[in-house]
């Protein structure tokens, strides 16, 4: 068992000998588990990630409130904790199944829906502080990646630099215990929201010009991806860029790289990365760029409420970020990355992303 | 330039030499398009897949309602012609911002929405008989692949047998100019429907232990996939099973694979797996693994009525499948490949599937 299962491992079974002692002390068994809602994110202006608060709730054993939770939850800890000394993983769904059965004579099954497994997860995450990775659990996987790094997947060494035009799959799990790093000559880290751009950029081999690692999401990226990017950043120290749509989906799916979200504000410490730069499209790269009016798109009633919302939200403050919502909604277009191919098939690797790099133009 | 890319160019020039020579001779230019059109689709009971009729519809140049679409016809074949010089490829989406610009003086553009392109790719596609990743543009990726083969992607050359938990990213085009096989000891391929279902059998390395290429294509397996799949069936002579949820949708997912699609009926031909295998879960599966009662789960009115429906298609009027289908709607249950973990989470791998294999207890 490595050092991560261990650690782990060590953490859910502290949890059950504090139920225990309690239990033979002839207390009411109780969890301190930390509160996931609004009231208890907040936006760390030092850190500029969207973390958890310090709250907490009790979860009781005699509550009848609250017994059922607290059982699941203890549930959940031991098929996660078996999973870990088997060396398995699992999907969050799969879970559901494992645990589920129904109590003795009665009609009572552990878990109804998934949706009754899945808080009970992120519960046991804040509550013994591990990653649902390292719990061995895992969500669905996308993305894929190419560049200048070897690394090693499962005892499995894998050449970025030598993936074809399909890319290295990026898994789910991408813990140190699964994931090493070896050689590498990357300058920095490339991750862009869309599949087809990936396929351009490698296809025209930008990586191996512009000596960096190659990331695709396939849209909002997946954990695994944003773990991965967040591991390459704080262990190597690459800087990384984020190339998506000119859109309050796009500024979103850079937001959520950057500080995490409000949703899994417990993770951001492992997850985000406040230094990555948005190299666009920006709501000024239309006449920077003189890309014709025909490829810009109207933004819809949703896309104005966003940005609006947006606009208010403490992470993007600074002058930059205000003056670049502002001139979108003004503008009322929003422009796809897709547009800068109407300059040409291989406009975004000759122009756009050198340009953009070479001058610093870039948004934080 | 390969043989591929020189045949499809040969076949674009044609289209193109014929228009000319209409012109020349005085006449109005047509071009005829094979209509895609359901009253067009057939399936054929000898070849088992389903494929596009005989007939043919003529696009003028000199007709007020189809001037614009013959025009489009040609703006997109003139693109691929250049993409194919290039050695570039590209997406859908792409092309159609390539191909978009105002005309002259006038307020009118080539397309106004990719709504529009879409389908002249089509027409183009089924008119000169390539498909459109012969004429270098992809929908989008999805999917990896593990497993005992050798393969060459783009000059790189990918040992699946060393791709980690991870595993190849299949891309979007896996044309032989592109994908080349080489060394191999798999016996078989065995497409499942979902990553977690990939990770699980790839964490147990099922396919060493079996001696197969594992591939999955996130849900409905995308063209990249199913081609490449098809390529392995051919070429090799691999059979090919496929695993997915027992509903409606799970059989669909095979039905597509197996004989194609009405939507896409002109490309069964080279996507189709008219021998494709389906090893679940059956409908009868529940009783012959004795699983809990508590892991299934009720048919929508949906389900019910995709599963009617199904009941009548023509590739669906074997015994074997008429018992399957009718089983399923008498039940009114249905069940998730996962729903195998409640009897252990490597069930499926150590128990399930060796059986299936083994019994030859599959559905074709």
């Amino acid at each position: 068992m490595d050092a991560t299962a261990k650690k782990t491992t060590q953490k859910l079974v502290k949890l059950a000998d504090a139920v225990i002692g309690q239990t033979n002390a002839g207390k009411n068994p109780a969890l301190a588990v930390p509160t996931r809602t609004l009231a208890n994110v907040r936006f760390n202006e030092k850190k500029r990630i969207i973390e958890l608060g310090g709250d907490t709730q009790k979860r009781l054993f005699f509550n009848v409130g609250q017994a059922k939770k607290f059982m699941q939850t203890f549930l959940v800890g031991a098929a996660c904790k078996e999973l870990i000394a088997e060396g398995k993983t699992t999907s969050i769904r799969d879970l559901y199944y494992l645990t589920k059965h129904t109590l003795g004579e009665t009609k009572q099954n552990t878990f109804e829906e998934q949706e009754e497994s899945d808080p009970i997860i992120e519960d046991l995450e804040v509550t013994v502080d591990a990653l649902r990775e390292e719990l061995h659990l895992f969500a669905s996987n996308k993305g894929n990646l190419v560049g200048e790094i070897t690394l090693v997947d499962s005892g499995d060494t894998i050449d970025a630099r030598r993936m074809g035009s399909g890319g290295w799959g990026v898994p789910s799990i991408v813990e140190a215990d699964v994931i090493q790093f070896k050689r590498h000559e990357a300058k920095f880290v490339l991750l862009v929201e869309k599949d087809a751009v990936f396929r351009r950029l490698n296809e025209d081999r930008f990586w191996k010009k512009h000596h960096c690692i190659l990331i695709h999401g396939g849209g909002q990226p997946p954990r695994g991806v944003r773990r991965l990017v967040n591991r390459l950043h704080e262990e190597l120290g690459l800087p990384v860029y984020v190339l998506v749509d000119n859109d309050p989906w796009g500024f979103y799916i850079y937001s959520v790289v950057k500080q995490g979200s409000i949703n899994l504000a417990y993770e951001s410490m492992r997850m985000a990365v406040p230094k990555a730069r948005f190299v666009g499209l920006s709501s000024f790269d239309k006449a920077k760029f003189e890309l014709p009016d025909n490829v810009t798109i109207k933004m819809t009633d949703d896309d104005e409420r966003r940005g609006k919302q947006m606009l208010a939200y403490p992470w993007f403050q600074k002058k930059q970020w205000q003056k670049e919502l502002t001139q979108m909604l003004k503008s009322g277009i929003k422009l796809e990355i897709e547009a800068l191919s109407s300059m040409g098939i291989s406009f975004i690797t000759e122009e756009y992303l050198p340009r953009k790099l070479r001058d610093g133009d870039w948004l934080e």
